[in-house]
């Protein structure tokens, strides 16, 4: 009986397709930095359970190499940029995004995203031309009869390979601006008076102003903001898949969206079927610290440690910038973890250390650890959550701003900025997250709901991938929203001809009556005559 | 090892908490019939787990009583009517529910079935007047502080009940007719241009006559049918709690709403995180049928066998349309059985056999079987998917002409109609689901999809109501939505807003345009004058 038992539990633990018994071959279109982090997560999983995982790689690519992969098969293509090329492509949108604060010029801060987009969208295209023009690797791809591709929908190709290969599709995906690409390709429903809009910055009490403002962002990323220079994407499909077609028509097509969220994080909003939220995938248990680390932690006492990280693309700040860091976390009793690789800042004081790489979820999930330092990655803040730390958020770009707004309207953070922000709005971020008890109850009670969920975020994730592979796509969760056209979608076609009918109708009724109304008249007149 | 393995899923079978290790207390609100058979498999599971539950049963309860279900507590209250008064009013308004087809008088049926809706409601009304007037009994209630209520959404009470008792609250719930409660209290949206509204019998996809009759639907029960007597229940729940508020608003307070639906039933629409579909989770595997059915079933032979019955609320039909039936039956070469307790038809044939009572789902279950007519329940419908068997659908009020026709358009079932089928009709319908391929196909298909699912529906129920209960709530679930008023919900106030600062914009420009063109057309025939 016992034995049975153990065979039940092996056979959910390492087999793939339960029914058939046979493993399948996932084919992946990855994005960079923590796009990858998160996605290797389950890559790692799916290879753990058997099924062969082959991630598209260029030349050019930064994170995603073969070197920390073994369990994964890499099919590196030629590409038109070099790794230094884009890197600095990187670098700079990072540098004039992180320049440019929404809080001092709205527009222009938005047309410059455009922009920003849009540059980095060019980079996705030159790699995509590279692959599917690539008639060699091509072929091999076809004849390798792929079950599934995975792809990060904040880069396209995905979608057209799994047209090109007749695979069908899975995303892994966190957001588009003003929710451009959930609502036009997924067909999610995003009602502006409840749910704040991408990059709004709003939670999800708002007042009246921020109604009105919340309406504005919608109808502004609805009708003039471009996340993608749609019209060359929309030429490059429609070319290479030898009918006219649009990007995000072909986008629409996937079977599962896995939004890399959940509602420990995001405000509950209208969702679908085929939609799965599993964010916070990537977390886990902490393991030990490094002898060194873990004396140094140990060092700290009753006061604790302080972990501060601005993620895995900023590597370097002004030195302006560090001074005034150093000189807050100088001025707390706690012990200070920093993640950073620019020039020791003169005012550092003796309880910071610096690092130029951080065991980061092992030191979250220290029992030491009082308050977490963020510039508000996705995946960070996940690590922070699960392990219930309070965070000062320093957002720097792309949702940064966004993920720490949600972290504040929920009681876990308090936010500072970046470019403005002087020693002494750090230290009292630090000692508010640290000495208030509030900030620590409610990351903990986000902490209760992220481990509380029927079933694990990555296992969930892992599912959903298997059962596309097992029914060759998941139809049966596709809403009929994709068969219509637009205007039959927001049924105008219906509202136009039951307004026709109603006018018909009431001129009918009218002409009727200025009929009578006539008849009697004319037969009163006459009648008046006679 | 072996035997640590065994502990943990014994933990995982028998243990409610987890954490804690302790156990809840879970209060019922049920309806009856078939949503009491559905709802008993939760309780069940709930009192397997350790939970301690109790059941409020009036004194004229039909199927909800203490004789079969001694894992439960039942708490009667005396009710104001007697059983036989409550049967009789269920028998009343099925005989004119069925009477009244809709494809012939199809207004004329909406209105009797809001008179139907609103004689059921007055009766759960007084059943409900009858508990929270009791003041022992409530007292009672109050002094064993329930963790949560568990209501049947279909009568209102449950919600009345947890303002009261303050205890949070979940709902089990099949549907509302034009989804008025899922869309009024719950907050779901229904966008008419691809989701067929409740009782249109519409597939999902929609030619333009049905998308503009299923506008008109919408607009009909959202602006004209009344699925309560609103204004004596608002009255009624005012008065109780002491302060103004509506039905419908006390209901959107509940914390999880459990749909007794899935995407193998329905079709996919638009959701919320506090919502899940749970469908079938009253099925399970087919258990021995007694000597004497399994031998009749045996003698089938190759040809198989037929299982029919119109459900747990019709016990008998007409002599006449007993005849059609049984001629119809006499002419297959299945094996019948037939769950019927009226006169034996005179064209019985010798392959069928009548049944005051069925296993059905055993039958369902057994290799033998080949094709099941039914009414089109929601429960027996799933017992099918659950089997993979092909239907012939009789529907015959409520839900089952829409039950059906999913089961229609998904490919599992042909339709006739009970009042006007012919013996040729349902001998034509019974041969083509047994003998095209195509109906066993589809039916296999939906059964795939409800096996194939992240977590057994059942469990999700249970994690649930045990989630409320340990977090006393799930309000991380629940949208924003519920804190606005209707205008608000639906942005008037914004839209209204930002329309007169453009109207004022407008009136300004204009205002000026004609200010520079007086200034100029006088200067011009001053300067002529001059």
């Amino acid at each position: 009986m016992a034995l049975k038992w153990i065979s039940v539990l092996l056979l959910i633990q390492f087999s793939c397709y339960f029914s058939s018994g046979s493993c399948g071959k996932v084919l992946v279109w990855p994005m960079e930095y923590s796009h990858w982090i998160n996605m290797k997560t389950i890559l790692d999983k799916l290879a753990s359970r058997g099924h062969e995982v082959t991630v598209l790689a260029s030349s050019a690519s930064i994170l995603v190499d073969s070197s920390k992969s073994p369990a994964i098969k890499f099919e590196v293509y030629p590409a038109s940029l070099t790794k230094n090329d884009f890197q600095n492509v990187f670098a700079k949108l990072i540098a004039s995004w992180i320049h440019n604060n929404p809080k001092y010029a709205f527009w222009e801060y938005f047309s410059q995203l455009q922009e920003i987009l849009w540059k980095y969208g060019n980079c996705i295209k030159k790699f995509c031309e590279d692959l599917v023009l690539n008639k060699r690797l091509m072929t091999k791809l076809q004849e390798s009869k792929f079950d599934v591709i995975l792809a990060d929908a904040a880069g396209p190709c995905g979608e057209l390979l799994a047209e090109l290969l007749k695979v069908p599709l899975v995303y892994s995906f966190r957001f588009s601006p003003g929710y451009t690409v959930e609502k036009r390709s997924g067909r999610l429903l995003v009602p502006s008076s409840y749910v704040p809009i991408s990059m709004s910055e709003f939670g999800d009490q708002m007042t009246f102003v921020e109604r009105v403002k919340n309406m504005i962002y919608v109808l502004y990323f609805d009708f003039w903001f471009q996340i993608f220079d749609l019209k060359n994407w929309d030429q490059f499909y429609s070319d290479v898949l030898g009918r006219p077609t649009t990007l995000f028509e072909t986008m629409g097509k996937a079977e599962m969206w896995l939004f890399r969220t959940y509602w420990d994080f995001e405000f509950p909003r209208p969702t679908l079927p085929n939609v799965d939220f599993v964010g916070g995938l990537h977390c886990k248990p902490a393991k030990p610290l490094p002898k060194e680390m873990e004396d140094f932690v140990q060092s700290s006492g009753e006061n604790g440690i302080v972990v501060f990280s601005l993620g895995s693309m900023v590597s370097n700040i002004t030195e302006e910038r560090a001074n005034v860091i150093a000189s807050a976390l100088a001025q707390i009793p706690q012990k200070v973890l920093w993640r950073f690789a620019g020039k020791k800042p003169n005012t550092l004081g003796s309880n910071t250390r610096l690092y130029k790489w951080l065991p980061q979820n092992d030191l979250l999930g220290h029992p030491k650890t009082k308050a977490f330092i963020t510039h508000g990655g996705t995946n960070g803040i996940y690590e922070a959550i699960y392990h219930g730390i309070p965070m000062v958020g320093i957002p720097l770009f792309a949702d940064q701003p966004d993920n720490i707004a949600n972290m504040k309207a929920k009681g876990a953070a308090v936010g500072v900025d970046f470019n403005t922000m002087s020693s002494t709005d750090l230290l009292n971020a630090l000692k508010t997250v640290i000495n208030d008890p509030f900030y620590k109850q409610n990351t903990m009670k986000l902490s209760r709901i992220h481990h509380d969920q029927p079933m694990k975020p990555l296992d969930r994730a892992v599912f959903w991938i298997e059962f596309v592979m097992r029914h060759k796509g998941a139809k049966h969760l596709r809403v009929a929203a994709h068969n219509l056209t637009w205007f039959q979608y927001h049924s105008l076609d219906v509202i136009g001809f039951l307004l026709t009918c109603v006018a018909i109708v009431i001129f009918i009724i009218t002409k009727c009556c200025l009929f009578c109304f006539q008849k009697f008249v004319k037969t009163g007149k006459k009648e008046k005559k006679n």
